[in-house]
């Protein structure tokens, strides 16, 4: 599975309309899984031949078709031919680099989607791309490799749960968009802690430890908006558009997810800021740390260098013989004494000077 | 109360319209006032069962009707069933980390606003979420906690002070979004008097603890930035929207409440501009700071070391005896006040210099 | 005069409409001022009660009401009641932290400018609400205080001069608010003088001081911004808006007013990104004035520690007797000569090697 | 010729319309010439009084009235009276803080725009207004002083070169537009190699006049995207007008004249990033150069400091007579040379150390 | 080829319409090169004069004509004879450092494009401006050098592979636009992989070369935005735009070609972010190693100060036999013990103290 707006030379040269598959990993086979229902019907298989999907096309109830896996570009070719899919959609299914966009070809209506994730190997935000193909009864969807996202829509058909069965194959597209976006909350959930998290450190003992999590922080931040935007749009167009193939009944729901993007963004650009202003602190800190270093050389250099001073005048080798105004100290009864106090006095007067200054 | 923007995943899997209370605060039991009144007819109670509202609404006289406290689903679903209010909008009711925001259903209107408060506790700015359903005569209002915030409107009403009683349900509605918009006045004037504390202090004396106040005054302005710009685009909605449940008498009052929210996002912007400049005034001290203790201890490095090398120098063992090359200062007469008055004149000719420099 | 932006809590909680005068200065008495002219005929008086006013409503002749002062929330009732005004626009008139508005009332219209000066005691640009409503005939004006900015316009409505007798009551608007926005320029002028006085000093000789008059001129500006930005969509409205109360020939002037605000909101701009450059530079300077005082102390431990190395090793007390390996330099007949050449070889050579590296 | 944006008090309440000059060259004489031409015919001379200019408005030819100097407010406002033009825009002409705009006055166009020249005495992007009036047949021109920028065009009308010859008013009025734009390319070029030189410099050896420079041409940049922006809405608007004047034939010149001003913006903006860049890496070359000042210090200081305590060490009287455990290393036979190593096994362990650091 | 954005002054004063060639490389002799073709024919060749050109001009088949080397322009001006084309557009063709822009003259479609490349020897990403005029049947293509970015497409057409030899000019034009746009991929892969690159070593160990690289990066990504923004706009108007020059197939064609433009700029915007962060990392970082090294200057003093006080000390001359109080330490038996054990507690403890504040 390819980075998003990670770009491979692969496709260099080639006609427009020809697929390649851009990711790297290839399962053993894709996995292809066909769900057929209406409010009383339900089939629910794996089948190994496309082919075997075909017959549910014009059946009259809701059919979705899973392919889990993108490598097997005949698979796709033979599915999109059956389906009247322009070569152009194809190519853009295939090409896992893809930005989510929709597009509305009067039959049918194309998305693109990102799923996305936190890879807890690589501790970097990734996503995955999703395709979904929506006609009149028919919603087929690609991922690039065998997920769970869906499993809990697979549920609440076969269970009859929520509307999903009373309602069109509008309405499982909506479902379908929908767990992705629900999905965006925990990748939200899991920043916000960790902003909080270090946050915390930063105001108490900042260390460069920090600096390379906000660098981390910074970079699923882009990774988020770049997903996000995108992904807003499509779903407005998909409340706000034309398409008769979205009944006004789904529209409502379409619009609540509308709401949840919103709230995604909201809450990212909210992060954003809060990251930014994170690292002025940390700069600040780091500033602040290095004072309190100049602080304590100056205060010791300020101190000593008097004392070293006297030391080294008393260890002068002035003739004292040769005149008595040769360092007369070093032969007084209390020169030694004199010389501790002075030593004394300045330490002392020192302190409370930079104690007077705040210095320590 | 869960704060605006957290997320939690107590809802992941759920079908849409699945009601899932997701604050933390649990009273006793709601509490659900009713107050219905027109011009000349007052009625006010708290009542045990929610059924107890229902006979107060198709009576023509104004019905307000205040739920306190979201963690009893069974209630608001009743009230929800009776009021022919959507599933989707239930289920936004209680889920409290909604951003501002309102929905035309065509026979009410739904509307989603924050209320803003300086929680003294966490030295944080809250906020808890108010939702307000109106229709032709009633206006249905959900809060998380008991609050004061309508008290005002209460003591109008009952006193029949004000427009309150001579008008309908929409200027009701009206009364409540305008009580909480002048709710934020008052972060804003809290929030005002501290960024002018801090700036004082910061310019006269500056701490790294003006850092972490000028770091929770960022996050608060990013809360309140976050509260805002919805609650404009709601208020503008409601006075542009085309909704009959809202009379052109009522919309000259939205204009007003329009005004103030954008007089509120206003200042916030200001604000936010200001502390930006208080980070840089922060920044620049520092430095300054810093420069002003390299100062003092160049000054003393540069007075001592060659005064350290004189005193080492006339330490030095070379044996006069040896040669009269050695040394023969040892051995002079006013070896010793040669010795001082070299000090003196360097010591006297650096402080010169650096009076000069303006180092001090 | 309250500052534009700073709330007071004196309004919380009362009924829209209530007027209150949230300003500090409370003059003896408000100066109310009438003037009234046509091309032929001219009066201006000074009246005690507000009533004699009412009389000039309905001549056909222009008619100026000016009201400086105000806390008489009566009188201005009294006004507003002769002249049709709405009870939240009497509100907005004494409530004099308004953010510049107009509104469009069909019989009148209603505009809130703001006066900017600039305070000489608290060396701060400050500013007055003023509001005018303009019906047919009548202008009534409304100022925090006795001001002198529109005896121009009396002048001239006295001698007749320019064309202000000869046009109606919207071309008198239209002066009142030229002369308010002409005022702008003389604070453009003396922010402009005082970055530039403050920009030499800084490329010469930066100090801490230079830090705060940035900081002070960051404030002002963003308070020019406030007033600016909603004072040209003011102008723009009256302008542009399709109010019968402005004729066309008197647009042709408030274009001109216009163009004003575009050219102070421009300059303004750019003092914005002056200023922002100019705390770059002053950053900059901090840094490099660092950089030379480590220089500075850098170049002296270089040179003086070699030196003081030196002068303690024959300073040692090695027994010479004890062995000849034992310091023999001491003895030497040019030791102390020999122990000078290397003294100064090492000097020489480190001012050499800091000279090449430009160090000072 | 007074700065763009620099405002004088000189006309604080005067009567709209009052022209005033509040330039400050003051040429002897205003310099009037005039070129009457069509396709056949060619008339070109200087005229002493304006009066002698007013013979050639409705002659069917193109007349060019080029006015070199603002100050003699009679001669403006004759051809003002003379070629019915209004007083505010008389005004505007005189008054040459103007920014570049463009005013349809239906039976003439108004358009000022900004020549900018590079003043080598003040080392600064300068601006001098130029004003045009359009009419069916004539062509207006309004410079603050004698400029050679229209050199060019009269070149060309005196030999028909191009197509000027051929075509109306608004070709020519174009053709100066044009010369003005194409003049703009000459100070981008000189700012870009400007920009190029210094980033070398800076590259290699940052200095503190690196910065002025910095600050210099930034302040440039913000004079030239002041200048720009207005001028390319007025070149809009001239292409995409409804004025009649203009004819579908010269408006492709004037899209091009629209192409390179967006180009001039286009590079303007990216000087901007680009200086702005610079400001990093000049800062960062700072630091950056501290931290080796640092570095040398303290190698320095970490080499020394142990060597001089041993100096200091084996300088101290402890009496070796007293007993046996005092200082014994002084009467040793190999006490200097072993005092001597351990001296040079600090030194080569700490530079070593240092080097391994890569300190230096 | 001329740098984008860079200005000459070759073409100051000259007659709009004038073509001046203002690159500066000049092969031999342009290279012209025909391509014509239906689904059926397909001629190629190389020809010496553009007259040869001309027959192919009304065939009914797909003419592209390709012109390698601006500087003869007599060749392009018969070529722009021959098809009818625009003088100024002729200028802009030869003009080579336009922005990129569309050009809708009815008859034609002109287009002017930066083809993009990075430049090994000088380290920099630099454009090259290709134009395409299209028409009915012809597509006439200039490029400043012999490239082989198009070579793809003529292989393509050689073949009959793809679409291309079954449609019309406008998929012609469409496979150049695109193959322009592919060959940005590849300078997004190669900048993708420097920001890594620098990534990883900026945070392990920061140098000065980091920041020359970081702004170098930030250079390229000026120079890639300034030429993908209009590049956007420009690919945009095509699909959108009303000529019927372009057929409804091939829009779908042209959507995917935006689709790729979004997707580099959106990845162009990321990476301007990352950089910008890498900055802020390098900054960070510079700033940490300082307080490093900072902080064993100060250890080494802190801990030497004290030790060369005490050696000093017991360096001083008092006469011990003038009186018991000088010095009697010299004259213990244990003297020397014990100031080696005073000297061993200073440096124990001060250690220990170091170290529990963690600075080493």
């Amino acid at each position: 599975m390819q980075g998003f707006g990670k770009f491979s030379s692969k496709k260099a040269g080639l006609t427009p309309g020809t697929m390649v598959y851009v990711g790297d990993k290839k399962p053993e086979k894709p996995r292809i899984t066909i769900i057929d229902y209406s409010q009383d019907t339900f089939t629910e298989k794996i089948v190994e031949n496309i082919e075997d999907c075909f017959g549910y096309k014009d059946t009259g109830t809701v059919t979705w078709i899973n392919v889990d896996g993108l490598h097997d570009l005949k698979l796709i070719e033979k599915l999109g031919r059956k389906f009247d899919v322009h070569q152009l959609i194809l190519e853009d299914i295939v090409d896992t680099g893809q930005r989510p966009k929709i597009e509305d070809a009067e039959t049918y209506l194309f998305i693109i989607l990102r799923m996305i994730y936190f890879d807890d190997d690589e501790n970097e935000i990734k996503s995955e791309q999703i395709s979904l193909i929506l006609n009149g009864t028919c919603v087929i969807s690609f991922q690039e490799t065998v997920g769970d996202i869906f499993d809990i829509i697979r549920d609440r058909i076969r269970t009859g749960a929520g509307k999903v069965r009373k309602m069109g194959a509008d309405y499982l597209a909506y479902s379908l968009v929908d767990a992705i976006v629900d999905n965006y909350f925990s990748i939200i959930e899991k920043t916000g802690e960790k902003i909080e998290d270090m946050e915390e450190g930063l105001l108490n003992n900042p260390t460069f430890e920090n600096l390379k999590t906000i660098h981390e922080l910074k970079r699923g931040i882009i990774q988020l908006r770049r997903s996000i935007w995108p992904l807003r749009e499509v779903v407005n167009s998909l409340e706000k558009g034309e398409s008769p193939l979205i009944q006004k009944t789904t529209r409502v729901y379409l619009r609540d997810v509308y709401d949840h993007t919103i709230q995604v963004m909201d809450t990212v650009e909210s992060f954003r800021d809060t990251v930014s202003g994170l690292l002025d602190v940390y700069l600040s800190s780091m500033s602040n740390r290095m004072n309190e270093v100049m602080k304590v050389l100056t205060v010791i250099s300020t101190i000593f260098m008097p004392l070293t001073f006297i030391t080294g005048l008393y260890g002068m080798n002035f003739n004292t013989e040769a005149s008595p105004l040769n360092m007369p100290e070093l032969n007084w009864k209390y020169g030694y004494v004199f010389m501790w106090s002075v030593t004394l006095i300045i330490t002392v007067s020192m302190v409370a000077y930079f104690k007077r200054k705040k210095w320590f």
